[in-house]
This record gives C-alpha cells, structure tokens and sequence, in this order.
C-alpha cells in the first residue's frame, strides 16, 4: 500500500493506494463514530457491497446500505433526497459516517449530501472506477446536475480518507478504463510533461491493468491533483488547470445529454480540442497536438468530437463555471506540461470547433 | 450607524445596523460582482424591494429580481430550485451576488443557494424581522427543512455583509416583534445575566420599537452570538449553548406542523421548558426560572406548550441535530447568564413535559 497525503484548507486526508484496500476499510473508521451507511449502486453493489460490509462489520458500528440508480442521469435531488431519507428515518446523527462506495458520480452525490446532511458529517471516499480514484476522489468537488447544467449545486467538501482498491479496476468495462486514463494522461499534460512521457511509453499495460503499472499512474495522478488542490481549494487560481479539457467536454455531456459519452470520454476528446485552441493561441506546437490525439486514441477514447452545431456548442461552454461575464475563459497549453487559464476570442473557437466537431458548409 | 464585526473560520464580515440602511445596500457589494439577485418574498417585496433595488441600482450592476413563496412551509428543496432556476437562466456566474431580504426563511433559503450554487458564491443578508436580525443573520447557518426535521439539509455559509435597517420594524406584525424579543432574551440567559436585566427593565420600550433601546438590543444580541460563533463556527462546543429553548422548541414546530407558532415563539416558551429542566437538573432556582416565564410572558410570547403527548415530544427531540446515540442532550441554566450542555435523564423530561406540556392523567 502507498499513501498520498493531501492537506487543503478544508481538511487534510490520507489516500490509501493498494490491492485489497477494500478489505480494510475499517481501518479508515474514526472511533467516535455513531453508525455507517454505505451508500453504492446496484452494479457496483452486486459486486462489493460484501466485501465493504465485511470490513465496516469489524468496527462494531452500525451499519446501514443505501443504494441508488445508476448512472449520470441520476445524479439529482430526487436521488440525493433517498439518501436523506433513509439517514433520517434511520436517526442518523451529527456523528455518523457516510462511505461512498462506487464511481464519480457516488462520490460526488454521497460527499455532497455528507456537505449537507445537519450542515456537514463525515464522508469516506472508496472510488471503484479508475476515472474516480484518479479525478472525483481528490479535492473535495461534490455535488449534483442541474437540467441547465453539469454540477451547477454542489460544496467544496472534503472526506476523511479516500481507500482506493486497486483490484476492483479488473470488473471495470474496456471503455471506464480508457475514460479514466484520459484523465490521467491530463495531469502529464498540464503539469508533468515526464509523467506524459511515462504514460505514452506504456500504453499498453495501462490497459491491460498491470498492476505496478496501474498503481502508480493513480499515485502519479493524486499527486499531481493533490499538488494543485493543496495549492488552491477553491479554485480562485491554479486549481483551474485541472480543468484542462473540461470547457469542451461538459459542451459534449450537456449537448448529448447526460450519460451518452462517459465523462472521462469527453474530456479525452475535449483535450484534443483544447489542445487544438491552444495550437491556435498559445502556440503549442502541431507536433503536440498530433501526440495527444494520438494517445487519446491509443488510450481508447473517441478523438472525433460529436457536431453540436457552432453556436450550440458557444452556447453550451458559456454556461461553464469558468465563464465569467459571458466571456469563455479556457486552459490552454503553450507546451505539454505547462497549463495557463485565459479567455480565448470567441472566432478562434469557432475556427477550432469548425476544425475538430462542426464541419465548414 | 454601529457594526459589529464578525469574525470565524469561514469569514469575517460586518454586521452594519442602523435606521435607513435598506438605502445604503451598494456601500456592501464588491467592485467585481458581475450581477446581482435580489431574493425576497411578495409580503416583504411589497415593502422593500424598491428601495433595496434602488440602492442596488448605484452599483451599476445588472439586477434580477427572485420572489419566493412567503413562509416556512416553502423552506424546501422546490423553492430554493426556483432561485437555481433563475440564477442559470439568467446566465449568473461564479462571482454574481445574492441578496437575501427578508426574515429567517428567507436567509436561510438564500445562503444555503449560495452556498451551492457552483459550490459557492457570495451573498449579502437584509435581515428584516427582529428574529433574522437578532439570530439567523450572524453564524452562518443555512439550509432548508426535511419532511422528518426542520434544517436538516443545510450548510455553514457566511455572507459578505449584513444590513439591518431597523426603520423596517415598524410594519412587522406584533407577533414577530414579540417572537424575535424572545431570541433577544435568550443571549441575556445564556451568556450575560446584565443583560437579561437590562431587558427585563425595558420591556415597554422593547416592545414599542423605541429607536436607541431596539438598536442596542440587535447590536448585544449579535454581539454575543457574534462572540459565541467566533469561540466556535461549527457547533463542536460552546455554540451549542445558542440553542438554548431550541430543543423543545423544534419539537413545537415539527410537532405542529412548521408555520403554526413562528420560530421566536416556540423557543421562548421551549425556553421556559428548559428553564424547569434546568431547575430539575442543574439546580437553577424556581424564582430564575419564574422570571424567565415572567419576562416571555411580558414581551407577548405564549408561554403554554401545545400538548403533543408524552412519547411523541420525545421522539420529535430525539431527532433533534444535538442527539447523539438516541440520547436527547440539552443546554440547561445552572443561573441565568451561564449555559451547559449535557443529556438529561428521560424520566426527569418526562416530568419537564408533564409539568409543563402534558397534563399527567
């Protein structure tokens, strides 16, 4: 097992990094704690609920299981409303433990109504997807959809471990496991050009799950996410950077409507366009544009983003957290390794989504 | 004009009380607010909102005007989804404003909106009833009710400001003033003995709005809960002791449906049940425990307890967000101006609750 450490204004927490991890959740468990509800799917469930339970058994506490609808389309009020429920008619107090057993969006639900539930109890994160465990497991990001936008409700809150069960990678679908090393791939690109190179270099057993391999990619990845949290939680500065991709893939999640794409999917193919813009703006080279599209495909991920039509897709962007008085505001690349945050002339855009998704008549 | 600074974890902000300061809200917003939400009900947007939109105007900022329904019955999920609504389709970002201007309902739905919409953005508190401006516009707590307990969806948020413009009392209905003198006796009991004297001396005054004595009462009201919530943002101690009367009183609300007795009232009257628990429990002496009566009798507070029966007032507390582990945990006076927290056998509350609420057959 590794650990990484992140330490942010809003608390500080452990990442367990290991196979088996979920097996010794337990470990994880504060003494003072009233009673657990795990909170998972019923995929996810049929797979681990067992095992998660087994651990949590060893605490003595009490324990209770709450599963919700799978999926991205789920991820609203009605579905956050069943976990208060179920905490309430429960008598669950001020001091219980909420574990989020399951992918991004259980991690984003579940640490959400944690943030909420009598203005704030404890959350342990067991991310069971690779995008998860590399992404929405680290820096406190939680919350829910909204019909006019992706995460528009939500809280910056931190949990108080995060156990990340390398073995549950090998009941991921194909198509999770290339979601989730786009993500990865995007800290090399935005501020660890070796690691970039380290992940070209093994293509293929990030793939194949091998084991040493998987397990630092997910190291790597926390570190580089901790780093950036740990420098700025509430993304008033550096933190933006993480969204590199972000502007354009939430355009494709919104304009497909949830749950079509996966979200590692569209941020794999909005780093392409992203990378594509910052050719146009910031002057990366074409060369590098040409080896992120090519280890996005490599990964498994589409690099032909879908046609939204241009102004849908300006539309789309606009409503983007980053947006800032209308103006669209990007992380670009001047190099691989290196991110900057600005606004980018709304023409240039269209240029690029004419080039990359929306076809010249 | 008196401020009072507020200082905790979470922010620092001024609390500005003064005759006419409804006039003045512009002097409180930030230069790089790109729009502003004024959120207010039909009874208090009747009054106020033009002079509130008026100040706001000087900042040249766009303004878009929220109404809610009036009441706590619509402090839920569906009504804050409608300032949602309107803040995405009006296309705010992540440094828009929000007002809140009206009394506890509405502070409560517009700073936990705050405190979620793209996980946080910055709002300004026009507390308009005595209640809002002596307690639910310092501390930073927000949220809504659940159909199983009142605030139990919520967060700690704080606003940039707070005005309270005391000319606003005068069209409040008797009842209100009455309810929110009842908080204002509250910070006498648990934390300044001289000041439950001082108002026990001015109950006519308090009573008749008079401009200098109803002033000083806000600004020693915040003052203490200012103090208590700097010693203690999120509740872990010593802020326990503000929810002195809050105990029996939720019960009065939840058990009655909320809306029926306003807030002030049922914790002034939970206020004299907790006074007899503390005679029972923590040797408060019967004359303290008569004034107590005495003086929330005087400023028009009811001072009978509904009748919900014995084992229905039980379980109503053990919800409450201070129960731990099923025990029912209260703040109780060993003398008026000093407060403890600690869980009271439930046969001596079954006695409180005979005494008081429940005839014994």
């Amino acid at each position: 097992m590794t650990t990484v450490q992140v330490n942010t204004p809003g608390g500080r927490y452990p990442i367990h990094i290991g196979a088996g991890r979920l097996h010794k959740l337990h470990e994880s468990v504060p003494d003072n704690v009233t009673a657990i509800a795990i909170v998972t799917n019923p995929t996810v469930g049929s797979l681990y609920l067992k095992a998660a339970r087994e651990s949590l058994v060893h605490t003595g506490k009490h324990i209770i299981e709450i599963t919700l609808p799978d999926g991205e389309a789920h991820k609203n009020w009605e579905t956050l409303q069943t976990i208060f429920d179920a905490l309430l008619e429960n008598r669950f107090d001020r001091k219980c433990l909420l574990v989020a057993l399951g992918g991004g969006v259980i991690g984003d639900m579940v640490g959400f109504a944690a943030a909420c539930y009598m203005r704030g109890v404890r959350f342990l994160q067991v991310p069971t997807t690779l995008l998860a465990q590399v992404d929405s497991s680290v820096g406190g990001k939680t919350g829910i959809n909204h019909p006019l936008g992706k995460n528009m409700i939500g809280a910056f809150y931190q949990p108080i471990a995060v156990e990340i069960d390398t073995n549950v990678l090998h009941t991921l679908p194909e198509r999770e496991v290339a979601a989730g090393l786009a993500e990865v791939i995007k800290y090399g690109l935005i501020i660890d050009a070796e690691f970039f190179n380290w992940c070209e270099a093994r293509v293929s057993a990030l793939k194949a799950l091998d084991e040493e391999t998987i397990s630092y990619a997910i190291q790597r990845s926390c570190e580089c996410k901790a780093y950036v949290v740990g420098e700025d939680e509430r993304e008033s500065g550096l933190r933006a950077i993480l969204n590199f991709g972000h502007t354009f893939g939430h355009a494709i999640e919104a304009g497909l409507g949830y749950g079509d794409w996966l979200h590692g999917e569209a941020v794999g193919c909005g780093m392409i366009q992203a990378a594509t813009l910052s050719a146009h703006t910031v002057g990366l080279g074409s060369a590098s544009v040409e080896r992120i599209r090519n280890l996005v495909h490599a990964i498994g991920c589409p690099v032909k983003p879908p046609n939204l039509g241009t102004e849908r897709w300006i539309e789309l962007m606009q409503v983007d957290k980053k947006a800032e008085g209308g103006q669209i505001r990007f992380v670009l690349l001047p190099e691989i390794g290196k991110a900057v945050v600005q606004a980018a002339p709304l023409n240039v855009v269209r240029d690029v989504l004419h080039k990359t998704a929306v076809p010249a008549l």
